[in-house]
């Protein structure tokens, strides 16, 4: 049956009243009128990022569940990316005249890593599209105790941990468009659901930044390569990385021998990695690894940052390399 | 020149900030982070929509500087709606390659109703589109010292006023689908514009919330009857609505001649009106009508509110009569 078939865009807005959090039932206005009233609060976080069809993901090699949970995952990450608590999300979607089950399953999904973060779907808007699925969600979120972290402040001297491992999401996508779905999801499971269902960092977030000791933080979406320089351009210092301290999964080192590559090009180059990129004065380095880990995530000290303003890339043997090319979206 | 020429995504990130309002670099944190960081506020008013190319808008029948205009505009419409005062927008993209000057167009659009609305940009996502234009805006409010209006606050005996007029912008749809915009921006110049680029009605909200009389209020986007059936269902009410009554312009006579309907049907079925649907009590109507005539906006009273649940349509005699059907998307 197709959305036409079923309502339309009524019985969307029917069917995340029904599966929703009842939480939003809380706010002073919800879901129902020309715009959610949220109660008075404290400085707030906003953010915002659209996934469209053939843009950022394709049907083909995906599941409408995915699609669903990593439209939101995406935005938690840069609030996890400023030490913030997810709040409130906003929705809007354009479907085609899609199956109904098809749809139900990318809402579940946004249902799913909505509750996953904590947050609660507070309004959205959905409108018929005729050129395939668009998924823009804007993402509320407090300032914890501690206060919010900016890409801007690292300083000389500083060490630069990542949390997780890097280059699985490349990976994963790589092989998704070599081999398709159903072959990958069989001999890459770890690499797939990486790249699909992407896990954003709150928690190791909310535990470095309560250390205290955080200076500055980001999430990795575009690639370490492209998200260091970034960091480094916002905070006016240069980076030293070593290329073998990169943390790396053990399906990134099988998968890269397939992919004529190494894990470390991936790992550098990247993206949609959706790890936290942070740097805290070096004498500090061991209190905000053990926050990290404590929370269950992996973290890994790779570099330190400099005043020299180059962002150097050293390979095994602690020479400069050039930086492998960056991702693109297809 | 195309945008991937003029620099991608970084392109448009640095025209925004130039041209933008400068008040965002007022912010904690403004456009440029993971997130943008605003500082502690009472209850917060927020709203999304979004505009999808060949559902919302057509390229042939449009400018590209009244589609960012409008694509704002229909969000501070449902600030308007709830009595609030616009305070940030943010926005997302989704472009094809396009020409630049175009781009620079549209985003002109944007800025220039986010500047008229007193709101300000304080971030968003442009991501590259292969079907077309997308534009998703979410904008935030403060509810005014008179607080919010809902639009189940409508109580039986109450007045129900409209600003402007209606019916406009359907009017200017259809001619615009019939004649093209060359023939119909000469011919009916008024109902163009109306259709094109709606103006929120910022300013008669709030004079007619400050009052302290209106008991519910919600703008009319998808055309008086089907807004009016949304207002009565959520209070619990019904309606008697006179069609003598709703406040018709010139040029909508004269189009609805051409257009072989009458101007009463047009503004009964509407759509994208982007006027006030308002009720109060029968006694205070002179006073909320005085308001908003007070800030240069018309304002009439079509009919009242009523214990029984049906919603009425009254014709010239006085006798019930169908509600015209409503407006659909193309």
């Amino acid at each position: 049956m197709r959305i036409s078939e079923a309502g339309g865009e009524q019985s969307i807005i029917d069917w995340f009243s029904a599966h929703s959090s009842a939480s939003h039932l809380q706010l002073p206005v919800g879901i129902g009128d020309d715009c959610a009233v949220l109660p008075a609060a404290g400085s707030t976080l906003v953010t915002t990022d659209i996934l469209i069809e053939n843009t950022h993901f394709r049907l083909d090699i995906n599941h409408f569940r995915d699609i669903g949970w990593k439209s939101v995952a995406v935005n938690l990450s840069d609030i996890a990316a400023m030490g913030g608590i997810p709040t409130y999300t906003f929705l809007s979607i354009g479907l085609p005249d899609m199956d109904v089950d098809d749809a139900h399953e990318l809402f579940t999904g946004i249902v799913e890593c909505v509750e996953a973060g904590g947050s609660v779907i507070a309004g959205g808007d959905t409108v018929f599209s005729s050129t395939g699925i668009t998924i823009s969600v804007t993402q509320l979120g407090l300032v914890g105790p501690c206060g919010y972290t900016k890409r801007s402040s690292a300083k000389a001297g500083d060490a630069i941990i990542v949390s997780g491992t890097l280059g699985d999401s490349i990976a994963g996508l790589k092989l998704l468009l070599k081999d398709g779905l159903v072959k990958t999801e069989v001999e890459y499971p770890h690499l797939v659901r990486r790249h699909l269902h992407p896990e954003a960092r709150l928690n190791a977030s909310m535990a470095s930044v309560n250390t205290g000791d955080v200076c500055a933080m980001m999430d990795i979406s575009d690639g370490l390569c492209k998200d260091l320089h970034r960091l480094c351009t916002a905070s006016n210092v240069g980076a030293i990385i070593e290329s073998t301290k990169l943390p790396l999964s053990d399906e990134l080192h099988a998968a890269a021998l397939y992919l004529e590559t190494t894990a470390a090009d991936l790992a550098a180059s990247g993206g949609e990695d959706y790890e936290l990129l942070l740097t805290c004065p070096a004498e500090h380095v061991d209190v905000v690894l053990d926050a990290i880990v404590g929370v269950h995530c992996q973290a890994t000290v790779i570099g330190r940052v400099t005043q020299s303003l180059d962002v150097v890339l050293l390979d095994e043997n602690s020479n400069p390399t050039n930086w492998p090319n960056p991702w693109e979206h297809f």
